[in-house]
């Protein structure tokens, strides 16, 4: 039994534990189904009267003295019959049991409290102890909104103590660093009724995306990406034609131009593609590498909105890549190593999950051309000595795709870049190039967004750095502080020596006491603060402290400047 | 008489000289006016049968023979009566003498031809020689659409025949190197029906922005502009509120989002507005200078559109500065610097005109504050050492403008940056900020705008530079041609030690002959060709060959790197 197994068994006997002190307290409640989740545990019932939020305590404590009790858990095969008689009065009972296939079904049992039960259980409640019930909501028997409305409670359940602290600690943390907190705090963003959904970037917020953008544009360029610029607008005709009005329509935004339909760009690649099929391209061109930080609007309730994590507007880092298919794998290991060093420098150590989706059933195109693809994604993300796993037959029906899924501080997951090979527009839009032997040859495309998208990006990175972010992305990076007034002039010097080096730098002009200003300066979360009082002025010296709160004393302008440049370069 | 009075003299007497090479060659022709033009002069008839294009150069050879008939042009007033009789079949001018004032009209005569005259001519036919007929369009008595259709020559004429091959040549160049055709044969951007006009920059166009957007945001932050992004739509009710709706609907695209109408932006202040707005500010905190690469989308109808210089959708280098009224002087002065330094590397060494637009009759606002921001425009242009004119009462209702024109090689105007102070949307948004007493008070708004659009401004250049753009604009700097195979490995030495400087270069892969190479290199206009053979390879140097075809040979890296720096830093 591995890991995976082991916490899910824990989650589902804690199902039952909390069945167990529901049908204590509340003998009256109909019990219906209580499955272990990717995050914890839940279970349905149908209570006599509502539960409410202040039951929970109780509820909690009853579990505990069932865990107390440490009882044994067994698990037995009994006739349906059997069954039916013990659950004569649950109708939600009855109508699984008659859903199951078999003669028999599985109970569960701990001392005189059972329920049905496939299997999979910890060995006695005693190993029940570290849980928290999170909440109380509504459901519906078998998900069905015009079915009978029932009441879910949910619940975590860890191993060990510590761990249960530790993922109290990260919801605390996830409140508390929420990247709509941090942006209103640090001056980043903001949201306007004007506008809802379209984020309003402020300076520290754009020069922030400025860096992400620079960043990513010069490994592109180095990666021999080429950047282009498509319109916002783009007729009707053209997204029918793409096959997006099909699947997008009720999340695109349309205007009309002179009695003609047109649609904002909801995506980027129709345009790159006029720009490819522009004028006949020659193999010695491919592949070509279209970059384009494209800002795309795509419609979304106001009621899932939230932050810069789901906005009705973002920038996209596209790319689309132009090649034939025997190039793909080399250009999927170039793509790698650019979307490894972006995100190494955003705080980003390593990958936490790697997919590859595969052919589905309707998929266009040969086998043996889907093959041939996918093994140049598994080739490439091997050759870069990267772990993947497959999601089988979970690709677009036009190539298969990489995803890559990264983790953060509070070890919550994040969809970063994808790669999707497609084979369908090059079809589509009937696109070629001639080849070394002078024939018409049809070019694979390689879509590739490694950000994804800018805006929820920054939000991603806000929250793993909980505000610190790393230097280069700091909007001020360092703040001089004086110890008095006196210091002002030989503040004034540093702030022009680290200037000229590119450092953005303040001076604190405040009369506050040295302590105040550290606050102050903690508050907006500036990477460096530079200590100067008497001392340092006449040492022509500098005390760096940090954040957290450790101090350099007596670094010279050189030593300042080298530390700089190696955490900016 | 000044120059400019001259010239218009010329011109008139040339419609005159025009006129009676008409009347002479084809007698039944009726005449009406034939006025200067701020460029040449025209005459429109109506002829017994329409004129060709094809009957051009024998009028121009009648006119020719008129000149070297050298009879002297007089001037007399006559009667109106007088002239009545003269006129008697020709209704125009008897309309137009109806119209004078007085009971005298005047009367030119060359010869046996006479024509309605207010006067001002040169003394003989004999300096009319240096003239040149451009074309036959349709007119309509007095400018009457539903009028009487008329036939209108027009023509040029300048005092000596160099001056009129210099104009030719400027008209043969703006053909040559209209920034349509250069855009692409140099592949810069292209034009796509499913978005007409909205243009796709190609990646060498789209490096070309960059490094101009570049450019403008390091020169606006050392001048302490914050860069902010605003959303592309925002709601219906703040246009109306702004009052962009009411005067820009026409040409404004709208989208409707959860039934609520938005318009895309067609300014972007409203935008950096609601920024302003979202909190408090402090008068510690102005000027506040949010500046914004803001794309804005404006109707045009598909008939006016013309390559890069009238889109429908650009990039405007907007910024807007939030001071109270005393700090305008001081901030436009600012501005002015930013100007300055662009243009100049830009290559337009100085502002050819600049003009102060000042309170129109249906002002908002007090003739004081009016006085106030009015002077401050003035006194800054002054301590410019910058020379203006005033357009009196040609100001917005809202406050006073400085336009800024610049002259390009082929001698046209362009209208580039514009500095408005604006009075009304500071009140119209209620906008406020908290002064050192701690009152509330009224900041005054001044939107600028440096390039303009940044894709007219680079139509601009390119026709400007006739294709050669400076150095730091290029998008290939600098290109490696070898004398043979075998300093291939030279070359790749070379391109490496640019591109680490910084340099784009790229080496001519091709196995042409280096007439070729340099022939391909002109064609794309780089403006560095840098010639490697078996002398340079052996002695670590290149010979650097301009566009225009100078050269300069045995250069080592560390000359050529230091004069790549002079030209890029």
């Amino acid at each position: 039994m591995n890991k995976h197994e082991d916490i899910k068994t824990l989650r589902h006997s804690a199902a039952h534990l909390l069945a167990h002190a529901i049908t204590e307290l509340f003998p009256h409640t109909q019990l219906t189904i209580g499955p272990a989740t990717e995050t914890g545990f839940f279970y349905d019932f149908l209570p006599e009267s509502n539960f409410k939020e202040t039951d929970l305590p109780r509820i909690a404590q009853r579990m505990q003295e069932i865990v107390q009790r440490n009882v044994p858990l067994t698990h037995t095969q009994i006739s349906k019959d059997e069954a039916r008689k013990l659950y004569a009065s649950n109708k939600f009972k009855l109508e699984l049991i008659d859903d199951l296939e078999g003669e028999t079904v599985g109970l569960a049992q701990q001392a005189d409290f059972y329920d049905l039960c496939r299997g999979g259980h910890v060995t006695s409640t005693g190993k029940l102890a570290h849980f928290k019930l999170t909440g109380i909501s509504g459901s519906y028997w078998r998900a069905d909104r015009n079915g009978i409305a029932l009441q879910r409670i949910s619940g975590v359940i860890f191993f060990t103590q510590d761990e249960l602290n530790a993922h109290e600690q990260r919801i605390e943390d996830a409140q508390r660093y929420d990247h709509r907190r941090l942006g209103k705090q640090l001056d980043l963003f903001s949201f306007h009724e004007e506008g809802v959904g379209f984020p309003f970037f402020h300076p520290k917020g754009k020069l922030i995306l400025n860096e992400l953008q620079g960043f990513m544009r010069a490994r592109l360029a180095d990666a021999g990406y080429k950047e282009i610029e498509t319109p916002m607008m783009l007729s009707d005709e053209l997204w029918r034609r793409s096959g997006h009005y099909e699947f997008y329509k009720n999340n695109m935004y349309f205007s009309n131009v002179e009695n003609k339909n047109y649609a904002i760009k909801p995506m980027n690649c129709p345009g790159s593609i006029l720009i490819y099929k522009e004028r006949p391209r020659s193999y010695r061109e491919l592949p070509l590498r279209l970059s384009e930080f494209g800002k795309v609007h795509r419609h979304e309730l106001s009621g899932v909105l939230h932050g810069l994590f789901r906005v009705r507007a973002f920038t996209q880092d596209d790319a689309h890549i132009y090649c034939p298919i025997e190039l793909v794998e080399q250009e999927i290991l170039s793509n790698i190593t650019v979307l490894m060093k972006v995100m190494k420098r955003c705080g980003f150590d390593s990958i936490k999950k790697i997919g590859i989706s595969t052919r589905p059933e309707n998929a266009m195109g040969d086998q043996a051309v889907w093959d041939q693809a996918t093994d140049a994604l598994k080739n490439a993300l091997q050759k870069a000595g990267l772990e993947y796993h497959i999601k089988e037959g979970e690709g677009a029906f036009y190539g298969p795709k990489i995803e890559f899924i990264i983790q953060d501080s509070m070890k919550r997951e994040w969809q970063c870049g994808t790669i999707q090979v497609d084979f369908f527009q090059p079809e589509n839009f009937d696109l070629s190039y001639v080849s070394a032997g002078g024939e018409l040859k049809r070019p694979v495309i390689i879509h590739q967004a490694l950000y994804g998208s800018l805006e929820r990006f920054l939000g991603v990175l806000l929250e793993h750095h909980k505000g610190n972010l790393p230097l280069w992305l700091a909007p001020v990076q360092a703040k001089i502080l004086t110890v008095s007034q006196e210091q002002k002039e030989y503040a004034k010097n540093v702030h022009d020596i680290l200037k000229k080096a590119g450092v953005r730098v303040e001076i604190d002009e405040s009369s506050d006491a040295l302590s105040g200003q550290i606050k102050d300066a903690q508050e907006k979360r500036i990477p460096w603060m530079l200590v100067v009082g008497k001392k340092e002025a006449a040492q022509n010296t500098v005390t760096l402290r940090m954040l957290n709160g450790t101090q350099e004393q007596g670094l010279t302008f050189e030593t300042l400047l080298e530390k700089a440049a190696a955490l900016l370069n």
